[in-house]
């Protein structure tokens, strides 16, 4: 069993810790915090170890009756690996205590690419990563375009990728984040940071990304224009996105023509939180116009990562190929609707 | 004196007849109503004489103290230019009258392009209206298009042009269209119909539109990927665009990073309504890498078209040429920010 330790228990470390527990080869030893909010009280209730994130606020924890297991560099070298899902650049900080406990670490998209010898997406790179100390899981986004573009190349190469990202202000928790009634070019630069991270996992694609945002929470929304070497149907397309396991095609037959829906749709059939672990492409929106494919896809900004973090984990333990470790994440979380 | 009619005392009909009584070689007859609302009362007050679009709900006007002029009938034959902005699909309804009348009619986007012998927008296509009984002022997207491709076309050539057109989900009057919290593909299937309508103005150009719908009531944004054959640098491509009279560059610099910006700017220099009749790109934004420009720009669905309106009617009459037709329009109106 591999021991995980999840550093950071907020919207995706939650998330990593159930996927984790789901495994049949792995153990989560514990979860850290750093403030003793309802978020620790849960962790406590799921029976997780609690550790300190910062070791000098442990009686703030003990104060409102939530017990500490201990301080973070228990947990981190009671780990085999330790998945990072703390704020975006806080990571950064515990950079040396994983260094000096010699405990492999998963990073987040928000920290700085140079922060581990690859970036990683399981469908697109996962062998990079395989035997490392440390590797980085690119964000929501930048997987959602990964596990699209990935068979695009390797069915028909690709020679351009355009892609506007329609993002969500905030999640629903982040009810300060806005914009309320703007669409904002967000960044108004061209491209976004999405292009260069896409490029850290396919070095030699020719993508621009533009950001938009949007007064909504659910999901993002992709849209995406592929200059494709060959020109396949719309059809054939269709049919080679549908063998992807992380991507669900999505039909306006089924009613799910919102992100909304998608996100009812997952709820009424028992998945905890509404996550969406699949790039949800619409089936109908798919259009081949001399080699040029148009699509658009939702991608959830919560969940999304969540298998890539569990196919990290085996990476950096060199214990599992790819295909192996992506089949046993998908069966034991349920990715496929 | 060119006499205008306005049939449909709406959101752009408004706009439209303000803009035609600005005018120095036109004036308008009066305007149509279907129903004695708030704007009917503001006709009356600004001094245009008020027809009943329907004859047989006169006294409906006139129960609420609101005197009318006469029927559609008798404002269509005074008027040597009718234009028709009622609802879409609605202007097909009075085609008959027009015809009858012998009154030139300009109709807006909502209409099918069949309506007339060409759709219109005056960059792109004036003179192809010119001394004809009808045409049809393509809707507010398909104006921004035309407007910043026609130049691109002219100067460097167009391969292909790739449009995500993330559309406010109503005016902000229209607060029972939605969505709320959502984003919405809209229409799913790809292309959306403005592509097919900037081809009634540009026939040969290779172009895919997709819509997306989301929570907002300001602006439309457009993110634009357009194949030059040639490539031009971003600077250049500036300069070509900032020498539009109905496109206006703005920069970051300025404080004007979303559409709520540009509305609050707009009302401060003292334009009624906040209207922006012109394209807004951000500067910024324009990127071109391998001969592929990207832009974004924002289109303000309730004002762009009326500087074109104001030009169709020229070009129905046959009396100016286009060039001294849009610099008279965008003088008399205060085009240009």
């Amino acid at each position: 069993m591999i021991a995980v330790g999840v550093n950071g228990y907020g919207t995706i470390g939650k998330r990593v810790a159930d996927a984790v527990a789901a495994q049949p080869d792995m153990r989560v030893v514990g979860v850290s915090k750093r403030s003793p909010n309802h978020d620790a009280r849960a962790a406590i209730e799921l029976g997780y170890g609690l550790y300190a994130a910062d070791p000098d606020r442990t009686d703030a924890f003990e104060a409102r009756g939530i017990p500490v297991a201990g301080p973070i560099s228990e947990l981190v070298e009671q780990s085999d690996v330790v998945v990072d899902t703390t704020p975006a650049g806080v990571g950064e900080t515990y950079r040396d205590l994983y260094e000096e406990c010699d405990t492999a670490v998963a990073y987040q998209g928000g920290e700085d690419a140079t922060i581990a010898p690859h970036s990683f997406c399981a469908r697109t790179n996962y062998s990079d990563s395989l035997d490392s100390n440390a590797t980085r899981v690119v964000s929501c986004n930048t997987t959602g375009l990964a596990r699209a573009v990935t068979p695009l190349l390797e069915a028909y190469g690709v020679r351009s990728v355009d892609a506007t990202l329609i993002r969500r202000g905030g999640d629903p928790t982040q009810t300060d984040r806005g914009p309320i009634n703007d669409i904002l070019p967000d960044p108004v630069d061209v491209p976004s940071h999405h292009a260069p991270d896409l490029q850290a996992l396919l070095p030699d694609l020719d993508v621009t990304t533009k950001g938009v945002t949007v007064p909504a929470t659910l999901m993002h929304l992709h849209s995406v224009t592929v200059s494709l070497d060959t020109d396949p149907t719309a059809r054939e397309v269709k049919e080679l996105l549908s063998d992807e396991n992380r991507i669900e095609l999505i039909t306006t037959a089924s009613g799910c023509d919102s992100c909304a829906e998608i996100q009812e749709y997952v709820l009424d059939t028992g998945r905890r939180r509404g996550d969406v672990w699949e790039n949800c492409v619409w089936a109908d929106s798919i259009d081949v116009t001399d080699g040029r494919l148009s699509f658009f896809q939702a991608i959830h900004q919560q969940s999304d990562v969540v298998p890539e973090n569990v196919d990290a984990i085996r990476a950096l333990t060199g214990e599992m190929d790819a295909e192996t470790s992506r089949t046993t994440t998908d069966e034991a979380l349920g990715v496929g609707m």
